[in-house]
């Protein structure tokens, strides 16, 4: 008998969670596959939408209760709130996503003055009937009538003092009939209603509680978290209860159909006698191992067992069940594909393809790239105990250990004798790079996932954790004071967890992660690692987009090599200007003249040469895309209003100030933009210094014969940044090719590297059908594409307003973190169309984050695109999210197709 | 007789300037006309292409110049440099679009040893036949074998000296032998070959010289001034030589159909008897009017006032003409639509119309918006003897006179004691608003036509030259320095003409423009003024977009009133925050709490409310578009390095630093940001600072009830500035109709405003679809947009590379002066496109400053928009554009639907 809004558990399938809830859709699964799940019905999320939209339940939902509610009063054979013998349901909400605990339930409905007496008389237990009415009372309190849950608190609190009990537990039967009347009394009270003696009152306000709790503020803040949208609304199962406490033959539990920390097989899970759900969960009483129902009631296990093998084979995945015997008779209240770690991700669905039980694209779609994440991190090994000193946000994942530094001078200075150190610092800048290389982890007092800290330290795979606004950073007195007064002082040891987003003090346990080991060696170990390794096996052999890696240095390139890239989609040349270099580049930006210029460049030339010949050499036969010189000049210069204040108490005190400062702080005034981002760099920087091209692409040319001459195989490909009209282009390229060919023809050898542009301007999206006709290949930069299409610089948002928007849900989720494919994606979308247009055959990739994000990937590959480039701490779990877009794309093809 | 790229005068007409340049096509128009042209042919332009492109002549043209000039030969009676009786012939360029003087021409081509004598003999003149020789060697040594000029120059000035004669004129024929002499050694010993005898290989290699000089350094540099694409090409006239020179019955002369100053009717120009072209423009002799001839030679000029009768009827334009009388023979040497003054150009125009020669559509082309802003401003009246100070930009036109300030309180302190300033600042910022506001004119050392000051002063209407590098200005020592030693005091009077770009010592006397004389009055005088008048008038009933005016005062909104704005397109409130109001906002951005902030609010509500009423008491009836605040805070703040260092030097010397800058600073300190183009500004601002929406929409509904009390017809709108995406907008305009409303229920009146957003950034350009179904008008912000399009900051740019870009010929014009359709205009296309489709009557306009520019308005004319709007003074010439824009549309239209 379908109705329009309400299916009895017979009439649904695990097809229909968009209808019936996640939990809704199982029950009804279990009840077709004859499992024994006590029987009920389902109202479903249309009802809740209507009831949200409307404010009122939709028309006819009373009548179809009714009669859902007379066939399971005819199946059980008892009536609800039946004074004598009383069948009592739970209302329990259940969204097409899990929300675990997050919405509101309510159990025991069908309890009155009567029927209370009626369940004491037959289950034997009075105690029982009246703590079941009391909890009845309490939540259809606070639930459906919106009583303050402190006010049931407070009589609780007084009754146990008076009683001089210490626990609930200890409230005998008086208690509890008091306790009963004094909380129908506070309900009148609070909201001048009585609690509803009818029962079939109790059910339809409780339904409509459980609707309302779905815009709930906890609802509402988990929803934004897990990016589940705000409108598809719960359903709600009403199901007759049974009851585990019925006695010792009697009892509850919770089953997996293999181990989810490992996976291995086999029944796993707890059991309790003798008592209900709610005792489990409040681990009041230890629970036992699954293992002892089959001592305690054979025929209840074996008939379990037969469930759980009949579960997975059906669901083909790792299930776990809630399940109850009441006097001997088994009962599956619910069940789920279970919630596994991300070791028995890997190890099941390894398992599952060798039983036969799934093929590899559907193993594919069981595991992901934030759970192999996970597993390449060294992490604390108990450290539940230890209480943190401060929160912050999450930024670069992994554990780490090391002395708190409070500068880059100590941090090199420790690093280099040998101790490892952490970086702690109010927020960081390129100046504090060196520090970053040398420290073992980073923690920020300001900033967050997308902060200087946490971009850089993402890319270099360093433990971070950002904006732990607890800690008060003092750079001067170097020291760190955290809110609880404890203070951390240069060379403490602390321990980082950047998993967590926790920092403690002293030194906690690391445990080195295997799979890294992996990763690094290549030697295959049983278990996890193996599990792992023919997973990225597989995940090469079935990804669409090629997989390279953004690097700068020949050890990032040799790592990135390791873990499986490609080739090198983005090789920063920029950060070859750092450490030592820098004041080299600040002659540069001091030259007064051509010459000047060239003799800067000049001595920069053999340090570049050398980095590009170690690069290629470490990506022997693989591509390494080198892009030009990009930041604006002044970023190498000390901060300008720092230096201000320095010359100015300086000849404040009479002193003539550093003369070299002050050429910076001139050269700095001169230079100085208001929006740097937006001003004189890339290509523009490469047009307007002359000798900035040259200098550079000489240095990659000679590195070239080098490799040549030493018998290698060098791939340089030679990348313009920022590049607005195909009329910067042109003359940037015809620069390259003079000086590659002014090389080749020095050394007697040709020398050809392609020539792409970076597409990370709205414009060069636009124009991308121009620029395709100058270009070799294009790699779209989506971090500056995306903040010039948002008008958005990241470094000032994130420290705004950035968090405001993703607080108030403006923004689901940061542009920065997850491709905008409604803006970015669209300029995307439209510049591979025209460019591709022009030229069929071009390659082009993306370098941005983005790459390193499964979700963006996802988009991406569905894309004509040829290549993604990602850091090399990412490339493990790009490589398999690649595969994972590639086979679920195959799959709707299939599909699509049949 | 056509051929492939020779053509006969008889052969072309004024259509194939393409083919024949603007002189060969206008020649051979008036060959066809009859006119008395002496013969000729022209080599078109597709020869030069080819020449260009390859190197060497086009396949044939050798033998189509041989039959051409055969048949030049045959009509004359002589053959090319014929010993006794020589034909000569001038070879000139003529390009597609007038170049004048940017190309060579060569005269007197086929005189050598022999015919020099032949001319001699037949002229009766040896002298002049000598010195024509001598000119044919020099043009041709210089042009054609690139011998230095000065080479040329050093002999005859050596000449010169040894003969004792003061010019060349004083040489007798002895010298100039001698020079034609000393000539041909000097062309032999530079580049090895010998002065050409052959007339015909001269000829040949004139043709050349001139498709050479297409790619001259001037030509070149002329060209991207001009914007004249660089691949045309020019064609090349070879002309029978007449000379005017040939004694007292011949003379030479330029006519006009028209006075060009004044356009009053009638022939008019000079005339010199007995004299050659050259003559005329050299100056040696004064001309006479062109009224003498009627008295010298009546039947020549009867002949030439029939000739400009018929050119002026058959162009239907001012023509003017070169022409020679040859021993009472008139020839017409050379004729086009001749150039005029702005104030000739509407009143030629308007008497055509009303003589029935042309229709208003045609009459529109005729005139353009950058006349009429000409018209409108004051100028100097003769400076022409007076050196200028200095020169800069001309960057906002006009000519001002004052005293010389250094700073805002000097600039605001005279400007109150009725004393005319001109703020002199090495550059401007929000900062010198007040000076600027108080000054006549401004003068900066450093930017251009899109820096600060000019964009401001542009906007305000005042005079402006920027960039003015050889003013050494010390604003400390209150004085500037010019290159020539001069000294500018504080006080000084100087003048400053921002039409030229010249800055002036001292007062020069000013003339007022009676055309601003009648917009701001509507007072009709006859001649120019009632001719631009009936301009205006004729363009407001033929222009299809509307055109509003950005003010941000009552004092702005009621001249853009009386300059014909049809209402504000935009109103920028952060105007209103500056001057007395600063320390309001200073407490805005200090406040530390809600209670603090709303106090701030509070204060700034009654004084934002009587300038919203001011605004639209002065635009009763007409739509009041008001932007919300748009600009970071910090931009409201002192300057940032500068604070520091007066902190540090109060503190190194042991006294406290003022606690309010202290406080000041620290704000600055959380503000500031990396990038604030890119940062917590517009609604993101509005979103996160608490009450800020709230109290300048209800200052804005409050203003709207006092107008209806007052019985008023006030129409504001409401516009939020820098969204990126439709849930910005969705909140942003809730809170808005919260404010509304509420205002309203107090009021008890209903206060309804359109609520609009601003497209200004990429993202929303690109989701227009979406933001227009929450949006009841758009506003293409174009600055911001092409900012981010570009990823562009204009200040930077401007002070960096922007300038080289433009001189390389990477931009062709800057994207922020003229709308960049390939990028910007391409985002705009698709967004006018999307949000159609979502709401077809959506109103859309542009406020950006493209709105002011003749080549965007009339790209923009072009779209299915609604409005432009542009500053107040911008208004005239926008109106025109926008009119011509839409005759030339319904032109086009005509002609393809004929």
């Amino acid at each position: 008998m379908a109705g329009a809004y309400v299916y009895d558990f017979s009439e649904g399938s695990r097809d229909r969670a968009d209808l019936l809830g996640g939990k809704g859709a199982n029950l009804a699964e279990m009840t077709r596959l004859g499992l024994p799940v006590p029987p009920g019905f389902t109202v479903s999320t249309d009802a809740c939408r209507v009831f949200l939209r409307t404010g009122a339940p939709p028309t006819g939902l009373d009548r179809e209760i009714d009669e859902h509610l007379a066939d399971l009063e005819k199946s059980i054979g008892r009536r609800l709130g039946q004074p004598d013998d009383p069948l009592l349901v739970s209302v329990r909400s259940g969204a097409r996503f899990s929300m675990p605990g997050m919405m509101d339930t309510i159990l025991d409905v069908g309890l009155n003055d009567a029927s209370v007496l009626g369940l004491a008389e037959t289950s034997g237990r009075e105690r029982f009937a009246w703590d079941s009415y009391r909890r009845l009372v309490q939540m259809y309190g606070t639930t459906v009538l919106g009583v303050a849950a402190a006010r049931f608190e407070a009589v609780l609190s007084r009754r146990r003092a008076e009683s001089g009990v210490a626990d609930d537990l200890g409230l005998g039967v008086s208690d509890l009939v008091a306790i009963v009347r004094e909380f129908r009394a506070l309900i009148a009270a609070d909201t001048g209603e009585e609690f509803p003696q009818d029962p079939r009152e109790q059910l339809d306000r409780a339904v409509l509680a459980v609707f309302r709790s779905w815009n709930g503020e906890r609802a509402r803040v988990y929803r934004r978290r897990e990016h589940i949208p705000d409108d598809l609304g719960t359903a709600v199962t009403v199901q007759a209860m049974v009851f585990g406490n019925s006695g010792p033959d009697s009892g509850t539990g919770v089953a997996f159909t293999r181990d989810p920390g490992t996976g291995r097989t086999g029944g796993y899970g707890d059991y309790l006698p003798d008592a209900q759900g709610e005792d489990v969960v409040s681990g009041v009483r230890d629970a036992h191992p699954l293992h002892d129902l089959e001592r305690l009631d054979p025929a209840a296990y074996e008939r379990l067992i037969g469930c759980l093998g009949l579960l997975e084979a059906h669901y083909r995945d790792l299930c776990d069940v809630e399940f109850t015997v009441e006097r001997g008779r088994l009962w599956i209240l619910q069940t789920r594909v279970g919630k596994r770690s991300a070791e028995a991700a890997f190890r099941i669905a390894c398992a599952l393809v060798d039983e036969g039980v799934i093929d590899w694209p559907e193993a594919l779609a069981r595991v992901d790239g934030g759970q192999l994440d996970q597993l390449t991190f060294p992490r604390f090994d108990a450290h539940a105990d230890t209480e943190p000193l401060a929160h912050g946000v999450p930024a670069s994942p992994g554990a780490a250990v090391g002395a708190a530094v409070f500068d880059v001078a100590e941090a090199t200075r420790r690093a280099e004798a040998g101790e490892p150190v952490v970086l702690v610092r109010p927020e960081t800048s390129p100046d504090d790079l060196p520090g970053m290389i040398a420290a073992e982890a980073v923690v920020t007092g300001r900033g967050g996932k997308t902060s200087h800290a946490a971009v850089v330290a993402r890319g270099m795979g360093k433990v971070c954790v950002c904006g732990a606004a607890d800690l008060d950073i003092d750079v001067e007195g170097r020291r760190a004071a955290a809110a609880d007064g404890t203070v951390v002082a240069e060379g403490d040891t602390i321990s980082v967890d950047g998993t967590a987003g926790t920092v403690y003090l002293g030194e906690l346990p690391l445990v080195a992660s295997p799979v890294t080991h992996y990763l690094e060696t290549g030697e295959r170990t049983p278990g996890v690692v193996e599990a792992v390794a023919r997973f990225l096996d597989r995940a090469d052999a079935t990804r669409r987009l090629d997989v390279l890696a953004n690097a700068d240095t020949a050890e990032d390139a040799a790592r990135a090599r390791r873990f499986g890239a490609r080739g090198i989609g983005l090789c920063r040349t920029e950060h070859m200007f750092l450490g030592d270099r820098r004041r080299l580049v600040e002659e540069l930006i001091l030259a007064r003249d051509d010459a000047d210029r060239k003799q800067a460049l000049d001595a920069l030339l053999p340090l570049q040469r050398r980095d590009f010949t170690d690069i290629l050499a470490a990506m022997d036969g693989l591509p390494v895309t080198i892009r030009l010189i990009d930041p604006p000049l002044h970023e190498f210069l000390p901060d300008h209003t720092e230096s201000a204040v320095r010359i100015a108490r300086e000849r404040a005190a009479g002193r003539e100030p550093d003369a070299r400062e002050v050429r910076m702080y001139e050269a700095g005034e001169r230079l100085r933009e208001r929006n740097p981002m937006l001003g004189l760099r890339g290509v523009r920087l490469a047009l307007v210094v002359p000798g900035l091209i040259a200098t550079q692409v000489r240095a990659i040319a000679e590195a070239t014969v080098a490799r040549l001459r030493a018998g290698g195989d060098p791939r340089a490909e030679i990348m313009i940044p920022l590049v607005a009209t195909v009329e910067e282009l042109r003359p940037a390229r015809a620069e390259v090719e003079r000086v590659l060919a002014e090389v080749g023809r020095e050394a007697g050898v040709a020398v050809r590297c392609p020539v792409g542009t970076m597409i990370e301007l709205p414009r060069a999206a636009l124009t991308a059908a121009e620029l395709a006709g100058e270009a070799d290949f294009f790699s779209f930069g989506t971090n500056d594409l995306t903040q010039t299409t948002w008008g958005l610089s990241r470094d000032d948002a994130e420290a705004s307003f950035l968090a405001v928007y993703l607080e108030r849900g403006i923004l689901p989720v940061s542009p920065f973190e997850t491709l905008d494919r409604a803006g970015v994606g669209r300029l995307i979308e439209s510049a591979v169309t025209d460019a591709r247009r022009t030229k069929p055959d071009l390659r082009i990739g993306v370098c941005g984050e983005h790459a390193g994000d499964p979700t963006s990937i996802h988009y991406l590959a569905g894309l004509p695109i040829t290549y993604v480039s990602c850091s090399p701490y990412r490339l493990p779990s790009t490589r398999l999210e690649a595969a994972r877009a590639t086979a679920a794309g195959d799959t709707r093809i299939r599909n699509r197709n049949p």
